[in-house]
């Protein structure tokens, strides 16, 4: 049965040093259990663990940890300790790490580990994260076109254990350093031994060059099935792969980005284990946007204070008419937001986006007038009250829904992120609009209410 | 150059019934190109294009564009095609369709299937679609153990176009139909053609059981970096294979859903070229819902109506300190989700989740008290009502953090979506907190407002 607090055994062993007794732990939690584990953990003890663990089985739980405190975690421990975890990890999450450091942080690492990696990740962090260059693993074989299936396969034999790290669906050919083919293991298996490779190799194979966007590469893996593409420089030299999977992780990293942007947590991550004065400073920084949008929009209803001192009900439905409209137009957020990245839609189709919001705004806001309209009435027993209020949503409605859906299409255009400025945009936008519809719509009907 | 709108010209084509301008237009587009391109047909020239393709190529087709657009297209075609284009696809993806068509409809595209493959579909329906069996493709090999590396050779080498469907990284052994072991492509090429396969075969491989849920898989890769993973039956029977990239897609449409939950789209998707009706009332569903919270949430305001009256300025703010804290708790609602989904936090540990969210919500909450009692003071020259609203937002700050941090959580433990539910509960609790501070310390404050 598990304990529900298991940390904190794990926090003992910790403490006393007891190497053998994490390691059996570790292995004893299923991953989410470990995950849970690990982040109750104070940064000290984390860094700790760390270095009572052997580096291999030490990279393997920073690899299955959420990636701040991975990153943390290495940051907090010694160069030396850090270059032999990182030792046993794939050049690509070497790089990963690297590159999130203080220049002279990264190079105490690279000076602790072995010079034939360190060439290969210097050349690797000159690349940007979201570049083929900056996704691709460096661990691949490859042969030469004169070779036959037997050698390969001899030398495969001899270098079992080497290769351990090296991914092999598909082997590479290569002609003088420059990409040749790609070998599949099905073709190697049906082959005679005394083929050469250059017989055998799929010539016309894609590959995508180092400077190939993640955009690009997402595309790429959208049409084609394939577990990895080959990377080529502006020579043609093979000089990695880029693996699917890292590419469907970092696809699945942009959504939780965007996400957790339209809900004002900027910066693309917040883990409650983040010091406190990070987490609200960073918070702090939209919210602090926002209250200044809000008092502007607030604003609508103080030039019209002399229309609300003689309608003090409608003070009740400032509030539900700003919630309502900003619902709504966040509904259509929503939608736009997930067809662009879907592809469905373009950037300039903000006419027709407007079209198809304008017919769902145009019913919801109805409903939702004729309802506030008859709660109005139903509380005060006025029926000019009941239009001023209801009149007012549905307006609002229609213009929520309209912004709501052109406006994430127009920032996507002006190369703006959408994600982040939207909402703010949008609700600040519906709230005076609808304060100004309201206020001004009792104004007119000022003797009847 | 690409024209801006390919669409029109693939219209033409389509009403023209020219099938083969309309097979070099779909090669000739991106894969984006595409989506756009056809989800800018109606849905009539969608399935009269599938009809005018190959079976082959529509099914690529259908394979492309977003879901909900592929299962219009599928149900809105002849059986007799649906059946001719779906036995292109594998196993799995035929099952996705049948499932989600009226029995009758799908029971009509199963009798124009082969017989070999609907008697193995018939089975693949009746899994839960979030299970182990439910997400395997059956097009598997599978060889018996006393065969040899030789004779599986042979069988794939006069196989080879039948195995094209099949995916090859993982080859099976097994034992009068039950499952013996992995044998991987790498091994069969480094071994002597007469080994027989269960000297090779990897027999402590890992299998699921086809009832294992779409969670147990989702960790199962998330500690495995394996390409599939095999699928028995209870009497430990190979009966398919569960691929990572398909249960990557799946956490994905999750993580989808879950946001557009978040943003009041229920049903999981919303596209725009959903009929009208159909998008209105799945948005006033939830519209309808919230304008019924948010009007109790207002009744607040009509009880203190008089405090309102006395101090007409207030009405200016109370919109603003409703949506602040909306904010403030969103901000803490969105954080709690994504720790929920990766593990980081459990939904019994609200307390500790409170604690960090307290922390948070007194800082912000004294900056943003702060600055709105200055505005109000600078406004009206009243240094109380700047107490009084700052005051109140301060602490429906706090308010609004502790309820954004815990409810997903509580939810989550009441085995309630907490993506739904959430935002509308937190805004409504914290907009009749808002509202109460305000007006009751405005009260308390009337001689000196």
């Amino acid at each position: 049965m598990q304990e529900e607090r298991p940390w904190e055994s794990l926090r003992d062993q910790i403490k006393n040093n007891e190497a053998d007794e994490v390691k059996l732990f570790l292995e004893s939690q299923e991953s989410s259990d470990l995950i849970g584990a690990v982040g109750h953990l104070t940064e000290d003890e984390r860094a700790k663990m760390l270095t009572l663990l052997t580096p291999e089985d030490a990279a393997e739980l920073i690899e299955d940890i959420p990636w701040v405190q991975a990153l943390r975690s290495i940051k907090d421990i010694e160069p030396e300790s850090a270059a032999a975890i990182l030792s046993e990890m794939t050049s690509d999450d070497q790089a990963d790490f690297l590159l999130e450091m203080k220049g002279e942080d990264a190079e105490a690492i690279l000076e602790e580990m072995d010079d034939s990696d360190v060439k290969n990740l210097r050349n690797l962090i000159r690349y940007d994260p979201e570049t083929a260059g900056g996704l691709m693993v460096t661990e691949f074989l490859a042969f030469e076109e004169s070779e036959t299936v037997e050698s390969l396969v001899d030398n495969l034999r001899q270098n079992a254990l080497q290769y351990k790290k090296y991914h092999l669906q598909y082997i590479y050919m290569v002609s003088g350093g420059k990409f040749g083919g790609v070998l599949s293991m099905r073709d190697l298996l049906l082959s005679n031994p005394k083929t050469s490779l250059n017989e055998i190799a799929i010539t016309n194979a894609l590959v995508v060059n180092d400077q190939a966007s993640l955009e690009d590469l997402i595309k790429f893996f959208d049409v084609h099935n394939y577990y990895g593409v080959p990377v080529v420089d502006d020579d043609q030299a093979l000089i990695g792969v880029v693996l699917r999977e890292d590419i469907r992780e970092a696809q699945s990293e942009q959504m939780n980005t965007e996400h957790l942007e339209t809900q004002g947590i900027i910066g693309g991550e917040e883990l409650r284990t983040m010091p406190i004065l990070l987490r609200a400073r960073r918070r702090l920084s939209w919210l602090s946007v926002n209250i200044l949008l809000n008092i502007a929009a607030a604003s609508i209803i103080a030039i019209y204070q002399d229309t609300l001192s003689a309608v003090i009900a409608l003070a009740v439905f400032l509030p539900i008419i700003s919630d309502m409209s900003g619902c709504s137009g966040n509904q259509a957020v929503a939608v736009s937001l997930r067809e662009l990245s879907l592809g469905v839609v373009r950037p300039f189709e903000m006419a027709r986006v407007w079209l198809q919001e304008v017919s769902v705004g145009l019913i919801n806001g109805a409903v939702l007038g004729l309802l506030i309209g008859v709660a109005a009435y139903l509380w005060q027993g006025n029926a000019y009250l009941g239009l001023v209020v209801g009149g007012a949503l549905m307006i609002n409605t229609v213009v929520a829904v309209s912004l709501g859906g052109t406006i994430p299409l127009f920032l996507k255009k002006m190369n703006v992120d959408p994600a982040l400025a939207s909402g703010p945009i949008l609700t600040t936008v519906t709230d005076m609009f609808g304060f100004f519809l309201a206020l001004t719509f009792a104004g007119m009907m000022l003797s009847n209410l």
